[in-house]
């Protein structure tokens, strides 16, 4: 897929086009239903509509033409479906016409064989070479309330929700707003299918720039430009919340999408973490998606995650509670002066405290004393958001107990405070249509996905409030020594560096344990005379990256005798095991000293760049899926952060009597690593593992670079 | 809250009594639009009512009565709504009567002060004395569709769906039926409210006795109970499916089933070994609830876990797999037969696989196509359900889109493999209704739910096809000297066991590091010469459970002089850490050979009774949050699962080419320290950590036993 452009798309002519041209609509479509022209019709669009097909001869009455040459004007979007075969040469049409937007419907192309990655390809170079931007190939193409315009065959929910959505399938389009029938919930919509031009950063930047978009809301299946994408989320993030499902999480997940899409996802890891660094409010669903988003248009962020519970039914506080720390939010604890204010309202032997379940002074004057409690929790300065947990009666029977119309004045009220409704009864939807009506409130239909999106909302306050990210002055670093290193290694087309990676390691400030090469027993009798017992023996060959496996390794080696013996020996195991390795000679090394064992790591992703990674060490690392991921370069709060995520956090602080390490010694040095990988596109990915992290410094035991 | 009793309880008159005392109904809400005369006349309730008011004269046209006694027949049931501190006398009005059923509506009781505890105890010991069983207190009571009665004042939705609902709250009765209005979900309901005497178990003995319902649907907050209720959902579980929420599952969570019910919950863990054991479908919140309860009712246990995914979508295909892995599920992999059926009705650029992403053939024609494909997924012995994400259009515009009717075809045609329904688009609502119409194909609200949901079904027929777990002969062991020890302990008072728990091992067949006891430098000596070195010390002290908290461990003492010093500097620095604390001597033991560091542990759960936890030893126990739980007594398979759950686990089995640890060994142990906590209820809680998991065998290095 090519992206060399920087160059951002327009977006108007695929958006507010004021004429368009349908190239492929079948002979049957023309009087179909179901086709393109009734959904512009249906949508209302006010714009000038040919249709092109060859096949059919010039029909004025229904604006036919043959040939796209023959249009009385410059049409200012095409929108194709011929045959993939065909498309090439409708495209070579639309350049002669003097057309600079398609949207290229057609499957069949980098979505599927290596005949139709050619097609996409031959497509783009034609487009390319005439100013011609592309949204597609396989997409719906667009849907924009705003203009009253739609590519779309299948007819949209027209909607002018303050909500611009972009997404990698038209399933979006169609409308998630599931169970409700509400209406699609944004005003615009592109699905980008292939996105072989018009890109995701093309589309958000055109939301960021669009007064009636105040939440662009994002289904992502890849993100090819992920450096772009970060810098663009980063800055647009900070005045419009960008929400954004990521698809194709699982393992299996990501085989789908390399199948769907015509290439392999990265990793979870990376989104999450380059997700976090640009502020994008993260969703795990198409539900959680449409109620996010939907949350956003509703609420402003509240001003902490400190929740109160205000409910009919204790057992409904109970199941509050359960979702409540999972979303990282807490119970607000109320001051002494709302109690006061409650107390009365309750029987003394009811204790007041949060949950607040009312229904005693309820059931007793619902409409007097719902707004009073309701009031007395959004008064409390130690109240962030309330979440109100009520039955829905059928109207008007049970008036009595209708408290929509408290809600609705109460969010008018204190509109800084987040109501949110849960409800359950004999009349849900009926219920929620009074209490939403204004907007103002939003009734979910789970508690988990309530305090989902509470604490997205939370989140987001949170990032938009944080200052702009600045990097600290680099640390010193021999970078000149290390590029010569590499530049070496490179021109011996060596791509796995051992030895040589515990030297670039040293001239980027690490402490390594102290070590000598040795290829024949004198380099090792050398060693031995130089470096201080106990020692270690670490095979070297370029043709082994998991030295344990091989059985190149040796510990514990306490007099020159038993070097002697473990070199011998060690060199005939490595031989057994890995048959024809070319062994270089065995690294000896002292023993470092005690500490706790940690993994960092580094690694370049093609999207997003360079990565830091850390984790438990030593036989711990793989088995227990215990790490902290960054994008680099990282700042020094950024690694104290990683640290305190991963749980061997508390062995490091000093769990059961033991010394604590020396935490910010580690903070140093990841730092230093993320310099490291950042000023040296060459290194592919490099491993330090273990670290001995103890209560002063830590020391490198062993590492590998990847180029 | 007394539970002496073991008679279950008939729930006959609280169901469907023939004749009723409301008793308390106040005298407008005689003529109120909203009271529990308005719900039985709703219900279509058939049988005698009479009202009773001591500060209302008689009303002969209302059936009004100042007194119980007044009443001219002996009524089925009482419901009593009065103050609380009225109710004892009601109940003895009632005993008067020869009423043998009440339900307590009133609040006040166990779930508020102790003027409340002492009123519901005073209540109990009337009703006990007098053979009345209670329904509550604080409770809404019951609704039972199938006898048209119900005990609430707010209306219920009347509903014949098979499933029989218990909850600890009215909220579920009310309807959760969220969103879509759907009828209630069940045709009988009992809120237990505080479960004075009428408990859970009494209910799902009914449920299970009961032909109409098919699916027992609980919501608890806690068990008193756990053993009746396991063998009871152990054995129940086995014809119908028991669907059960767990409310209070966090940490604040069970704060306020505190506050809620008057008593503190059971911890997570032992609910969900406990839930496991007894076959238990737990669900995770209301909703999941609902749809999983209706799923058992819509569908037999699928065969297997093996999904096929049939699509309008690719993007929808992608959010699918997504939810596939974390639910147990995998995606089926087609057959060549499946495939060869498929490939004439796709273009061939397009590699049939699953999911199947199937618009182009349906766009065709999908009334040929639609049930064409669907049949070859359902007739592949390797897919066990399936699947089907389309979009809901609007109808009858769009009928040639529409598959609602292919859907029930099919699910007629293969009643064995669930079909599976989510959707998207222009009238969800309407298409679902649709497709739902004869109750065999469900549309889920969210994949995440729908994913859930199967993988309940698949679990449940696990469970339904598996043998009742029958116990293997014990392991031999000396009892008899154990009960003597512990009696010992007992009569000195003595609650915390160090040495005598390393005894209490071995005499259950466990291996122990060699110790010997030294109170003073004599039994040091002795020790050391009947020990190998190299040997650890460890301090004895009844005051000091965390030893190495307290200083309290010495490791890797080579000879007699390091022994000695090593001796006198515990011993200080332990008086220094924890003043006061009597040292009673030290252990010294052989260091325990090398093995991989695990922790065993039991407790005894004041419900549930004896559990068994495995996990990471030493310094990683309580940071890394790895451990497997079980109720005892284990069986050898049950361990070998526990095993095969921990993270460790992989380490256990050899990985980066170390040996293999000797995971049978560490089977046996968990069946001794299993049998142990089973046969000797004084043990409270037992650790083992570290035990050394060898190549072969395992040695307990450290123990200890509270009573």
């Amino acid at each position: 897929m090519a992206h060399q452009k920087t160059q951002r798309a327009d977006l108007t002519p695929f958006l507010a086009p004021k004429s368009v041209a349908i190239v492929g609509l079948s002979r049957s479509a023309l009087d179909d239903a179901v086709s393109v022209l009734t959904s512009l019709r249906d949508f209302g669009y006010g714009g000038r509509v040919y249709v092109i097909n060859p096949s059919m001869g010039r029909v004025p009455e229904r604006n036919v033409y043959p040939n796209l040459a023959d249009v009385p004007e410059m049409p200012d979007l095409a929108v194709v479906s011929v045959a993939r075969h065909l498309v090439p040469a409708v495209m070579r049409d639309c350049a002669a016409k003097g057309i600079r937007a398609a949207i290229v419907i057609t499957q069949g192309f980098g979505d599927s064989d290596a005949e139709g990655a050619r097609l996409q390809a031959e497509m783009l170079e034609i487009a390319q070479g005439a100013g011609i931007r592309i949204i597609g190939p396989n997409t719906i193409g667009v849907a924009n309330a705003l203009a009253r315009f739609t590519s779309s065959f299948i007819e949209i929910h027209p909607d002018t929700a303050p909500v611009g959505q972009v997404a990698q399938s038209g399933l979006f389009m169609m409308g998630h707003h599931l169970i409700n029938n509400e209406p699609g919930g944004f005003c615009t919509t592109i699905d980008l299918g292939n996105a072989c031009d018009v890109s995701l950063v093309d589309v958000i930047e055109h939301f960021a720039a669009e007064p009636a978009v105040r939440v662009i809301q994002c289904h992502v299946e890849r993100i090819d430009q992920g450096q772009e994408f970060l810098a663009a989320a980063e800055r647009i993030g900070k005045q419009k919340p960008i929400v954004v499902l990521k698809a194709g999480r699982t393992q299996a997940g990501q085989a789908a999408v390399a199948s769907h899409t015509g290439a392999a996802a990265g990793e979870n890891q990376v989104y999450t973490a380059a997700f976090r660094r640009a502020g994008v409010v993260a969703v795990t669903g198409a539900e959680e998606l449409r109620l996010v988003s939907k949350a956003f248009v509703t609420y402003p962020p509240p001003r902490g995650r400190r929740v109160a519970i205000m409910t009919f039914s204790g057992g409904g506080a109970v199941l509050a509670i359960d979702v409540l720390d999972s979303a990282g939010l807490s119970l607000a604890a109320l001051s002494p002066a709302t109690r006061a204010a409650l107390e009365p309202l309750f029987p003394d032997w009811l204790a007041v405290e949060n949950p607040v379940d009312c229904w005693i002074p309820l059931a007793r004057d619902m409409h007097a004393n719902y707004p009073r409690i309701l009031e007395a929790l959004l008064q409390d300065p130690g109240v962030d958001a309330v979440i109100c947990i009520y039955c829905s009666y059928k109207l008007p029977k049970y008036a009595a107990y209708d408290c929509s119309s408290h809600l609705r004045a109460m969010a008018k009220k204190y509109p800084a405070k987040p109501i949110l409704g849960w409800t359950y009864g004999l009349d849900v939807a009926g219920f929620t249509r009074e209490v939403e009506r204004d907007g103002t409130v939003m009734v979910f239909p789970t508690l988990d996905g309530l305090a989902r999106s509470l604490a997205s909302l939370a989140g987001w306050g949170e990032f938009r409030a944080a200052p702009m990210r600045t990097l600290s002055a680099p640390l010193p670093a021999d970078a000149g020594s290390v590029r010569k290193a590499l530049g070496a290694a490179t021109a011996k087309g060596t791509t796995y560096l051992f030895a040589e990676a515990l030297d670039i390691l040293a001239a980027y400030g690490f402490s390594v344990a102290p070590w000598r090469l040795a290829r024949n027993p004198d380099d090792l009798a050398r060693a031995a005379r130089e470096l201080s017992f106990p020692l270690c023996l670490k095979v070297v060959s370029a043709d082994i990256v998991h030295k344990s496996d091989a059985g190149g390794i040796r510990l514990g080696l306490c007099d020159s005798g038993q070097l002697g013996a473990a070199d011998r020996d060690l060199r005939a195991e490595v031989a057994r095991r890995v048959p024809g390795a070319r062994i270089d000679g065995v690294l000896v090394q002292e023993m470092a000293p005690k500490g706790f064992e940690v993994m960092l790591g580094a690694r370049r992703d093609p999207g997003f760049g360079p990565c830091v990674v850390m984790g438990a060490g030593g036989i711990y690392t793989e088995i227990l899926d215990d790490y902290a991921f960054r994008l680099a370069p990282l700042v020094a709060d950024e690694a104290r952060a990683m640290i305190g995520e991963t749980r061997i956090a508390r062995l490091l602080a000093g769990a059961r009597g033991g010394a604590a390490a020396d935490v910010e010694g580690l903070v140093e040095a990841l730092r230093r690593l993320s310099q490291l990988v950042t000023e040296h596109p060459q290194i592919r990915e490099i491993d330090l593992n273990p670290l001995f992290v103890g209560t002063r410094g830590a020391v490198v035991a062993d590492a590998r670079i990847i180029l």
